[in-house]
Parts: C-alpha cells; structure tokens; sequence
C-alpha cells in the first residue's frame, strides 16, 4: 500500500459520507414538502420525491452525467461518457448524482398539491437529462465558459438551488396556483399538515448540507474541509436565529415555518461561497438571507401571485442569487468588501443573469411540448377530493378514513369490529 | 506513524461508518413497521424493533458471533469467541451485530399487530443467537461449506434478507393472520396508520443501505466501494422506478406503499451481488425486483393467505432469492448471461434452498418449543383493543384519547363534516 | 503528500463524522421534546430547539470557545481566542460547538410547555456563553483544575449531561410546574402527543452518540474507537432492555416511553467511560441505568415535584452522576472493582459536586438576573390555549383547527380549559 493509494482511499470515504448525506437532502425535502402541504396530498409529494432522486439518477446515469462533465463542446455542454462509458471514477459520479436530483426535487414542492405525477416525471427527465447538466458543465467540469470567465460557485448556490427554484418558478406559473389560494380576491393561506414533519425534513436537510458542501472540496483536505463546515453551520444558524428576530419584529410573533425555512435561507446562501468566506462573513450572509427570505415570499405569495407552497423559489431562487452575489462581496481575496474590486460580483451577476435565462427558457420550452402530450395539472375534482385517493388509491393517514367512515354511515363502529378495528376508537388523528 | 497503521485507520473509520449506518436502519425498520401498521399497535412495534437491535446486540455478543466466526466444526458452526473472548477486531464485531439483529428484525413486521412481546423476544433470542449465525458461517466465516462451493453473497441477500424471511413466514404462519384479515372469506385491506412515517423509514433504509452494501468491502478499497455504491444506489432506483410504472400498469394507479417497498426489493435485490455486477446489471436487477415485489404480495397475502402486515416475506424473501439467483445470471466474470456457464447460478440455486431447508426447520422447532411456555399471541381482547394500552399501558398518539372522548357524546359525526373534512375517500389503502 | 498529512486528513473524517452525528442529535432531542409533549406546544419546543443549536453556536464561537479552550486562568477559566482568533483547529471548533449546544438543549425539555421562549433564549446565552465553557475547561481543556486531579470523563457524563441536567433541574425549579400537573393535589400524568416521534428521536439520539462518544477520541485511532464504540452500543441496548424488564417488574407492562428513555440513560451512564470501561463493565453500567431511571423519574415527579415532562432531570443528571462514578468503579486500570483503590472514586464524586455547585449557582444567579427583564413563564391563558398559536400563530398539525371546532361546539371545551387537557384521557401514559 502506497501513501498515494491511501490518500485515493481516504478522500474516497470522504466523497462517499458526502454521497450519502446529500441522498439524505432527498429525505429531507421528502418531509418538509410533506408537512408544508396538506395530509390529503402527502402520499402524492412523498411519490415524487421518491421518483426524482430514483428516475433522476437514472436519467443521470444514461445521459445527464455525459452532458454535464462529457468532453465539451465549447465550453457550452459536455458530450460523452453516455452510461458512464469511458469515465473512470464513479464515486464522482455518485455526489454527482445526488445533486442532479437534489436541483430537480426543488421543484417538486413549488408545484405541489395540484401538478399531474406523469407531467412531473416529465419535467424531473429533462431537469436532470439536460436543463441542469447544462448549467453544471458552463461551471463545474473545468471547461465551461463561466469557470473561463471566473465565476465562482463553489457548491452550487446557482447550479444546483437557483437553477431548481428559476424551474420551481416557471412551472408553478405555468402550472397555476392551488383552487382557493387566491379565491374571493385574498391571499389565502393554506397551511402544511405537520410542522413536526417539516422540522424533521430541516433539519435533515441541514445535516446533508455538511455533506453538500463539506464533499465538494473533493478531497479530506485539512486546508479546506473545517472552514467549510464552520462557514456552513454558522450560516445555517444565523439563518435560523435572525429568521425568528425579524419576524418577531415584523409580524410581533416568531414565526415556526419561516424560521424552519431561515436554515435552508442560510444554506443556500453560503452555498456558493462556502470554501471563499470567513466565518464572519458566512454569519453575514446567512444572517441577510433572514429579510430576503421573510420578504421573498411574501412578495411572490401576494405580489406575484405565485402559488409556492413550501417557499422554494425565494428559498433556492432569491438565496441562491443573494449567495452567489455575496461571494463578490465577501470572498476574502476578490470580494468588494475586502477591496478585491467589483470584477468578481459582476462575473457572478452575469452568471447568474445566464442561469435565470438559459432555464427559464428551457423549463419553460419543455413543459410548453410536456402539455402538449400530458396535462400539467391534474382534474379540478381530483385536487378537491386530493391527489392520494385518485392518484394513488390511498390515504396517507389512518384517521382520514375514519373520518369519512364516522360521517359516511354512523355504523362506523359495527364495520370495523368485523374488521378487527378497535370499535370505539376512530383512530389516530395524524402522526409522525 | 506507518503507511500501514494508516490503512487501518481508513478501513475503520468506513466500517465504523458502515456500522452507524446499519444501525440507522434499525430506525428505518421501526418507522416503516409502525408507519404501515394501525396506530393501536405502534407503541408496540417500537417496542419490538428498540428489543430488537438492544437484546439481538447482547445476544451476539455473548454467543451469537462465537458461532458465526468462531473456528469452524466442519464448515457448519463455529465454536470461539464468546463474549469476544480472544476476538481482536471489536470494529468488526461492531458491524457484524448490526446485521444480526438486522436480520431479526425482519421477523417484527411480519408478525405485527398481534404477537405476544414475550414470544417475540424469545424469536429474537434463537436468531441471534444461533439461527442466523449458522448461515453467516456458512457463507462468511471462511471455511463454511457455501464459501468452499464457491457461493456469493456479498452482502446478505440471503444470508440477512432470506434468512430473516423465511423466519418471518414460519413466524406469521404459525402465529395466524390478525383478526379480521380473512373475515367473511374476504381479504381484507387492513390500512398502515402513516405512510408519511412509513416513507420516511424507507428513505432511511435506503441510505442505511449504503453502509451494509458499501461496508461490506471491509475496506475504503477504491477499486471496490464506488461500484458498490453505484450498484446499491442504481438497484434501489430501478425498484422505485419500475414498481411505480408496474403498478400504474396493473392497477391503474401508482401505488404508494408498493412503490415505497420497490426500493426495498431493489435493494435486497443487489445486496448479494452489489460487487460483482455491472451497473447495467444492478439496474436489471432492481426493475426485476418491481413484478417480484407486486405479484409476490398479491400471491402471499391472497393465495398462501399469510398474513404479512409490511410484505417483508415478499420484500426480504422472495427478493432475497432473486437477488442471489441474479448473481449466477448477472455476475460479469461467471454469470450466465456473460457465458461464464450455469454452475455459479447452481451453486446459487443450492445455496438459497440450504438456507430456506435450514432456517424453516429451525424457526419451526424453535417456535414449536417456546410456544410450550409462552403463548404466540395475545388474546383475542387484547388484539381487539390494541397492544399498546394492555402491553406498554399508553396509546401511542395524543389524539386517541381525545377521539374516544369526544365521541361517546355521540353527535362526533355530524359536527365533523361542518368542518371541512373529506366526505368519501373509499378504504382503498394497500397494506403492503 | 507526506504519511503525516495523511493522519491529518483520516483525523478530520473522523471529527468531522463525529460532528455531523452530534449535530442529528439535536434533530434527536427536538423530536423527543415534541413528541413526549402535547400537540398544542410543538412548534414552540421545535424551535427552542432550533435556536439553542443555532445561537448556541453563534455563542459558542465568539466566545464560549474561548472561555473553555482558551489559555488557562488558574485552571478556573479560559480567556483567549474569542470569534476563533488566532484559533487554528476549526474542526475541533465545530464538533465542540456542537456539545455545547447538546448541553444547552438538555434544559428545553425540562421547562418544556411553559417557558417564555425569550427568557429561555437567555437561557441559552447564559449556558453557552460561559456556564458549561467553564465546566469543559475545568475538564478538558487540559489545564482545567479537575484535570490536574485526575479527574475522567471521557465524552461528557459530567460536562455535558450533568452540567445540562442540573441547569434543568434548577429551571424547571423555578419556572414551577405546568398548570394542571399537580393540581387536586395529585400527580397528573400529562402524556406526550406521539410516541413514534418520540421513539424516532431516541434512535436518532443513539446514532448521534456514536459520533458524540467515538469522535472524542479525536483520532480515528483503530486501538481507542472500536472499544469506545462497543462499550457505547452495548450500554445502550442494557438500558433498554433492562428498562424494558424492570418496567415489566415494577409495573406489570414493560413501558414504552420508559424504555426509549432506557436508551438514552444506557448512552448517558457510558459517556464517562467509554474509552476506560471494558464490554462487560458496559453493560453493567448500561443495565444500572435502568433502574436509576425508572426510580428517579418516579422520585422527581412524585417526590420532590419537578415537573420535567421529558425526564430529562433523571437521564442527564442522575445517570450522569452514576456514568462518572462508574469509571471510579469499573475503570479497567484504577477502579476499585478492578483494586485500583478509591482514589479515583473519591475524585469522580468530587468532580460532580463541583460541578453540581458551580452549575446550580451559575443557572440561579443567572435566572435570578433574567427574571428582572423578561418573565421567565408565558401567561396562564398562553399555556392553556398552548404556546404555538400566541408565541408562533399557528398549529403545528392541520387537524388542530379541526379538531378544536368540535370541542367549541360541545361542552369538551370547557371541560378542557379548566384541566389544561383532555379530560378523558386514562392518564397511564407516563410522560417521561
């Protein structure tokens, strides 16, 4: 054994926890988007999920990864290694993987509680087939035109968070808001089944994030991993704690679901500059997420009158933009702040301008053809009754029949003695 | 500090991480058994999967891992090591636990909802304690009889997954189904109580996964790990995939306890084969595992009549073989189809039908004699009314009680539908 | 690269995993917390528990760092290296800030259901700040005081969970009991709102332990880790099932929530001795804890009064009182089991009524002071209607406006107001 097989080996184990934590990502946009949305509509997004990160590396593995880090063709997308044919270190190939799928889930909670399943996998094919590796390749695979110019993104604030949030965008427009949101003129809300459920999704999604970010160095490298991981708690938590003061100081309450979302403001928002910034301006920018969060959605719930369920486009979107921007500000060798100039923060403006464009553009082109074929939104019935029963044949919780079966009949109790349910208890009102 | 003391320190920090990540899956048990069982019962299933991992710990650790690596008595048992006596690599020992109780656990599902806890902790005792440790020895002491006919388990589809199984049919037979699954000569659909909680287990079984596939390698090997990943990730993938396609096919619908259990049946179904097949093999394995998985439910729950709450015969079972018989047809170097001949896939064939001979008889005898001091199952009133209040005194949620209460006052009915609540959402959920 | 960076990069892995675990589990104790309360307060308590990780790590980094790891003041406190100046292990940091936050979360459980969440934010401050700062430098600085004396707590017995317990005991002492706890002279149970929550959060709790425990090693060192995590593993799985019979024993069921708890006592009484005690000397220790924890809960509830809905004042303190002496008793070299004498018994017991005197001072003072400014309990009608709709305005699950719609329409409001909870509840659940 050689000190430089070793060394493949540990930065293998270090790759291969990060592979693993942000597969992790996917639970936890599994429960957040669960308990953000309604328990007649949880089996649905809970399928989803599942099927982004499943079909997603599929689709990954066949095609995404050949066009993302294939040999480029000028610097605009990559073209070989289809079915990894020729590539030689997999485990890249897994973080990579799970980061494809992580930019498609985004979307899924954006157009939640009314998007036809068979139109969603739809638009996960072509995110992870094509729009996403895209983006990838102009940044990540070493001959992109954005890295030619310099642009800095170091775990994906603007590959992987705004790219799904600019598709969360144009689909939930498309798509049209939930029955009801925007009924007798207001701006309802339509508040999510579970917080316990949605806090859980955080703060796994937090815990993945070290992984996220912590792995995209590549290597267990001693000069780069602690700062990283320091810049990446310290973020997340300025996310959380200036989260719950503003809204203290805007609504006079701390709010429970915008501070849950305040980690994720965070996160993203260290995202791109993870590697690039001190810890004081890793609390900076994780604390500026806070007010962009609070008064991003509110501006695209009531102003826009975009229906985002969960929050994904200012979370992904207007963070992802907001940390892509900070490392101009903030990097220590280059940022404005630390008199690096303003060449940076208008390199990263303009990468992030490209991004916005080019997927916009082809979500938007894309799921112009997908209806074509398939109907975006599923039946006006159907998302009154919820997505589950029809869907998917089922409730996601025991209680909802129970419910139904109370009302249905009033001879609830006699049915389900014969069934072995206990008669005088009509169950469980929800869990987890 | 040596070169090689180094390597020993990457090895057992990956087994170490490997181990952490098998035990997660004792959570993922917990949360997928509680999830697809009735809420009345939940305490109790926690209950069974926390004795589960701690008693199957102990149990392995006095006895159950002298007999699976202690010497060999001619390839059939081993006889050293009790209580770690003498054993060196406590790392190991670690890991291996993990998967003793792994095993065990498996049984918990299959037999949910109206087992004794009693009975059960004796079912524990007996298969950590000697009947899985008898096939481990078979198949990875080193000089068992399977390893000497060249058989291949890499990670346990048998020797975990099978064995579990096959106990877990033995178990749920001579047990009988629950009250009410086979009234008025019907198969009843006895729904879970949270498919959200259920979901949940499933995601985190998948990534505990990665450690019982991906440490299985015993080493941070670069040349091993990354398509051990690559297969487990791609398998579990195409089992999601596949069962959602299938079962939109078969039923009209995609299902989503099926489609929750598909990852499963994928990932038994690489597990035994997760180092020696290519990629495009570990897909073909997986989607394989979707029609196994769906019609195999269908036959054991509506044929056989077995009453298996989870599916974990078919999941761990009927996959498990698949699994293993995939590696006589799938392996790159001696698989059938890459025309290494059928004598790999034979001694596959031999290996799967010892372990069913072995195991059945011994879950069989062994239950046969604790059934003479400890009754199976609980009484008729105690099934009735659940096992949590009568077991474990408690319910297990907050609103059971306050549902009680509210509707002995009778009008419970009526004033729930002025609420909002769904009026008809027929009782379609498949318990898988 | 050098066979010595290499030990660095290994080295780092094995913190930084340590880190991530410690970090799930606050995922852990924010499930406990919520699911072994009662539904109306469970975005209050999700979010005690995101601020404690999130400021106390805000804390921990300009200053509590400093004040424990900081160049030694007569062994009695640190003063050096405030925002990480001149501080070059950042990954040592982040997997200290992640204990110190630990110890801080420890006191949300205790004061749970009726705790400002300003007055408990100062909590927070006061502990990371410099309460526990100072116990760890006494400790593990390597200057400390109790250091010098020869005082052993491997992962935090002491440091983290006494220190955290007593600051509990003290709070709960004066914040008082919740409305409704021990009115008409009784000791209501009041029980918690999902047990599956709960139980999910005790798993999550024990995989982080491997992390909090394996990690203190701070070295991926193959002669210290396997043993420490093995010891750590089998005092657990002895917790839980000698809880599991001496619950079966003293009460005639073997208590749910009891044994979840039985887990995290086994976890707390090896945290001292993880890397001193031998596997036996583990279990043994682990299945002492069972005991400690059922008699103590039942002491402080009944007894002395405390109202501490998640036991928290029994798991952390008493058993981590019995977890530090153990290694006076069972530590393989100096024990007195082992004739090592008394000696370092009599240093064990001194180093926990140092750290009982400083940490009840230091929290009484500090209540003392906060109490002037902020009140340190929410009004009674907060309480009553529950914390998350006047602290955070909403519910934390979709059916609780439901359901409350019934209980307006019949006289179950009323008869809910005037108990704090629901009436008809059986009250066998013990909320521990």
């Amino acid at each position: 054994m050689t000190v430089e097989a070793l060394e493949l080996s540990i930065n293998l184990v270090w790759v291969m926890l990060g592979a693993f934590l942000v597969f992790f990502m996917h639970t936890g946009f599994a429960m957040v988007e669960a308990g953000f949305t309604r328990s007649k509509n949880a089996i649905n997004i809970l399928m989803k999920n599942f099927i982004t990160i499943s079909l997603g590396g599929i689709v990954y593995f066949f095609a995404g990864y050949a066009i993302m880090f294939g040999d480029s063709v000028n610097g605009i997308i990559g073209f070989s290694g289809f079915a990894l044919n020729g590539v030689e270190d997999i485990a890249f190939f897994v973080f990579q993987a799970m980061f494809a799928a992580t930019c498609a889930t985004i979307i899924s909670g954006a157009v939640a509680e009314r998007t036809n399943i068979t139109a969603y996998i739809a638009i996960v094919v072509v995110m992870t087939l094509f729009i996403y590796p895209v983006v990838g390749h102009w940044v990540w695979q070493g001959d992109g035109w954005l890295t030619s110019l310099g642009f800095v993104d170091f775990a994906g604030s603007t590959v992987v968070h705004l790219t799904g949030a600019v598709g969360a965008f144009v689909a939930a427009t498309m798509i049209g808001p939930r029955i009801g949101k925007y009924a007798g003129k207001r701006v309802n809300v339509i508040p999510g089944h579970s917080i316990p459920l949605g806090a859980l999704g955080v703060f796994i999604l937090w815990l993945g994030w070290f992984g996220f970010n912590g792995a995209s160095t590549l290597a267990a490298d001693p000069a780069a991993v602690p700062g990283v991981i320091a810049n990446t708690f310290l973020a997340a938590s300025a996310g959380v704690f200036a989260t719950a003061m503003y809204t203290k100081f805007r609504y006079g309450y701390m709010d429970g679901s915008l501070t849950l979302n305040g980690a994720l403001a965070g996160l993203v928002s260290i995202t791109a500059g993870a590697a690039n910034l001190s810890m004081i301006g890793a609390l900076i920018a994780g604390a500026i997420a806070a007010p962009i969060l609070v008064e991003g959605v509110r501006f695209i719930d009531s102003k826009l009158k975009i229906d985002d369920p969960v929050g994904a486009v200012t979370v992904h979107g207007l963070c992802g933009i907001w940390g892509t921007l900070a490392v101009g500000l903030l990097d220590t060798a280059n940022g404005l702040f630390y008199s690096g100039g303003a060449s940076l923060l208008g390199i990263q403006a303009l990468g992030v301008a490209a991004v916005i464009a080019w997927t916009s553009f082809a979500v938007f082109a894309s799921l112009s053809i997908i209806k074509i074929a398939i109907p975006l939104r599923v039946s006006r019935e159907e998302e009154l009754s919820g997505l589950d029963t029809v869907e998917h044949g089922a409730n996601a919780y025991e209680f909802q029949d129970s419910f139904k079966g109370v009302q249905r009949s009033g001879s609830f109790a006699e049915r389900l003695t014969s069934l072995g349910q206990q008669p005088e208890t009509p169950s469980t009102l929800r869990k987890v």
